[in-house]
């Protein structure tokens, strides 16, 4: 019926994706605590700031004093976001991050153009200098992501061989300099997927990458996220990015109503009640969740926070029982 | 991989249970103008109103009314809930609802307690008199519905097995009385179900009445409920019961969070891209669900209607090709 994995691994994104993404100034000691309250429910990867622009991206500019204030809790791997060497010289320089470099092609050659104005040979040649780059400095290359793998709000349905292309070339650019990427992301970057459109397209990077370590980053533009999760956990894929509350979106989606991340608690919820392991205690995770909803002054749209976990039912349940 | 129908059919209820559900009183008027509306999108079954107690339910008093007002549509199945012989009487005095009965058991003796007060040998007892009585006013039963077919708030998980049996249970009990359902609905009234959950279920009531015409009504209390919708169409369930934008709740699952059914958009939205007819013009209905919105003055939970269709997006990207 499935091949669910035993265990998934959860990156959170909200502190990074969630914050930038607010329109009004969060305050930097809000920030240090959503950080810290993650960093104490079970959550092991975070991304948590962007080495970015101050100009271009103001909310980000405090991303310094935010890794200096928090309590880095050795069992997180905590990461940031940059974009060019200046951005990642900047998150060295905070000696408290998981420096990992990560490398980014598209299925779709006009999303590639629109987000980073660049043709997919010039993508190519940008990534060759990366990887020399990150190989020159002793950086772990962590993952490859395939953005707009399920559809583009710019060119269309993408079809499955394009996306098991765009692997193929992701993974002959790092063998090229002798790299081996732990991961490959399939990015529906602007909520395009359907729990149909996940398994053709799993299959067929699998087809052309079985040994390729698979990851989903899916956004909720249109309430498909967690179908779209469960489909990916049925095939057995095991790492997903999440956000904590449903926080954050794309400004670069061509799209208002583009929505965050899935829901970190109602994946791990889900995963609960599937008997696949996260390491995050859900109640916890919904604390998280509301205090981001008190930090940022608006609700955000995951459901389990509203609903309840089904633990506490039962355990009300056998409560009632023994009573 | 799936055997997803070619065609499914909606039952909306929004208006019976989005306007039962809200605490302000809401006009027959922009109840009419709602299920008007509704009426026009491809929707063919649609439960409009309730026929109870108006002191109890003081916001459906007006049930007469709605139901005199509103432009009927020859397409649409006009459906009404009601509890008890009164009720039934109501909604015939009308003339202009499709009058069909319904049998309820619940898979949790405690929800039945709970809910109606009864034990499960009490309610075999009043369904044999609801048959006979139906029977003899010459109306036609529709459906059998199994309450909290995937889990309970008072009594925790539910075995699938104990489902299957309860349908065995209202198969043998109307045909006791020569009488044979159209289908039997599995509700998961309080939110408990999820993609396996929903297989098992599904699993174990073929198993013992396989050919049973099933039924999905899937409330979102935590979020699951696409995600559940959409491991039932992968099964070929080809009937669910929705809700447009999400609205309505279930006051009596002892849980505030509760969550209204499926949203009806959003499901649509699915099935188009699954390639699975619905016969409802999505667009149209996320005007619909726009509609509701302003009649309740307060946002519904639905996705689609924030973050838009890719049918729009497709056009606008073939557009943009030939322009």
């Amino acid at each position: 019926m499935s091949d669910y994995p035993g265990r998934i691994r959860i990156k959170e994104e909200g502190p990074r994706e969630g914050f930038q993404y607010e329109k009004a100034p969060i305050a930097t000691h809000h920030k240090v605590e959503l950080i810290n309250a993650l960093s104490r429910v079970g959550v092991t990867a975070m991304q948590i700031v962007s080495f970015v622009n101050p100009k271009a991206v103001p909310g980000m500019a405090d991303a310094e004093e935010v890794v200096r204030l928090i309590d880095v809790n050795p069992d997180v791997s905590y990461r940031a976001l940059w974009f060019n060497e200046k951005g990642l010289r900047r998150a060295m320089a905070t000696q408290r991050l998981d420096i990992k470099g990560s490398l980014a092609l598209s299925a779709s050659d006009r999303f590639l153009k629109a987000n980073l104005n660049r043709t997919a040979p010039e993508q190519h040649a940008v990534l060759r200098g990366m990887i020399a780059n990150y190989k020159s400095m002793g950086i772990v290359l962590d993952r490859g992501t395939i953005m707009a793998s399920f559809g583009c709000n710019y060119e269309g349905d993408v079809a499955p061989g394009r996306v098991a292309a765009e692997v193929r070339t992701m993974l002959a650019l790092a063998a090229e300099q002798d790299v081996r990427l732990e991961s490959i992301s399939l990015a529906d970057t602007m909520g395009w997927a359907t729990p149909r459109s996940i398994k053709r397209v799993i299959d067929a990077v699998r087809s052309v990458a079985p040994d390729a370590q698979l990851e989903l980053h899916l956004h909720d533009t249109r309430g498909m996220a967690i179908a779209n999760a469960a489909a990916g956990l049925e095939l057995g894929i095991d790492r997903f990015d999440a956000s904590v509350g449903g926080m954050g979106g794309c400004p670069f989606a061509a799209n208002d109503g583009a929505a965050g991340n899935i829901c970190t608690e109602d994946l791990v919820f889900l995963c609960d009640e599937l008997g696949i392991e996260t390491g995050i205690d859900v109640e916890a995770l919904i604390e998280c969740a509301r205090l981001a909803e008190r930090i940022i002054g608006h609700a955000l749209p995951g459901s389990v926070k509203t609903g309840g976990t089904l633990r506490r039912l039962r355990a009300a349940v056998a409560q009632a029982s023994t009573a």
